[in-house]
């Protein structure tokens, strides 16, 4: 995919996943877009996502509730979207809450990507912070790992939904 | 104006200044859209706008250096364009830097609405921030004043604009 300039990695300051997924992107969006669905793959099991609103609109509401098996840990994402470019393009920040009012806690924008590859997705999705220590601490957190396993229950999602969402 | 819910300034967390300029909506639009504008009446004299990026947009950049007349002080404002909705709403925060990257020191999010009235235009700049204190302190810095003259400054200098660009 041809991005701008604007949303070209820095690798210096971004991280990036980038995998195949075999079901057309209208999926994956459908996947990215609404609760029921976030519910099931946002957040590496065996944590669940106990909680989820989707304003789907720039400046709207993007909030997750993520739990541990037990109830005792849990980690409340909240934040809104900035552009909503349906089935190519979804941006997402934590710095910036409904309405687009600066955050307590700014950590990350997303930039997620779909672009149309055979019968399936080239699925891309990158975390951008403000500075290289941020990047690298969202490094050592286990970024590879945990934004890796939940593309992985994404991609495994996405191909068990009833045709007719399909 | 109908403002969205998400748009309703918060008394306990924005800042609003609203007045009549006797100029039409577009003309506002585009002293606030082209750096060669910004630079007539975006700091209130005798500071100056000594340099003014627009890449108008969302995620583009919106920068201005203002500088003190002897030029041994500065202020140099870094944001990006969230909404863009010519002739009705500009929004920009200092929240998120070029390509949504989140930034050092957010501060405000502003989002400018114009409306039609009569032969002129209705304006109102909000100010909105994370919480009480932030209000606060920006209050305290002299948001009304400064924000009052700033514009009272753009009203002024849209009369003056050349007929071509009326």
């Amino acid at each position: 995919m041809t991005l701008s300039p604007l949303f070209k990695p820095d690798p210096a300051l971004d991280l990036v996943l980038e995998r195949f997924i075999e079901v057309p992107p209208e999926l994956v969006w459908e996947a990215w877009t609404k609760p029921e669905h976030i519910s099931q793959w946002f957040t590496p099991k065996p944590w669940i996502v106990a909680e989820c609103e989707i304003d789907l609109r720039p400046g709207g509401i993007f909030r997750t509730l993520m739990q541990s098996p037990d109830g005792n840990e849990s980690n409340d994402l909240r934040g809104c979207y900035l552009e909503i470019v349906p089935n190519q393009r979804l941006v997402w920040t934590d710095a910036l809450l409904a309405g687009f009012r600066p955050s307590e806690n700014p950590f990350i924008t997303a930039i997620i990507t779909m672009e149309a590859e055979g019968d399936g997705t080239r699925y891309c999705s990158m975390a951008r912070h403000r500075d290289e220590s941020v990047r690298k601490q969202h490094e050592e957190m286990g970024f590879y790992d945990g934004w890796g396993t939940v593309s992985e229950q994404l991609a495994a999602y996405v191909k068990t939904l009833p045709a007719t969402s399909r």
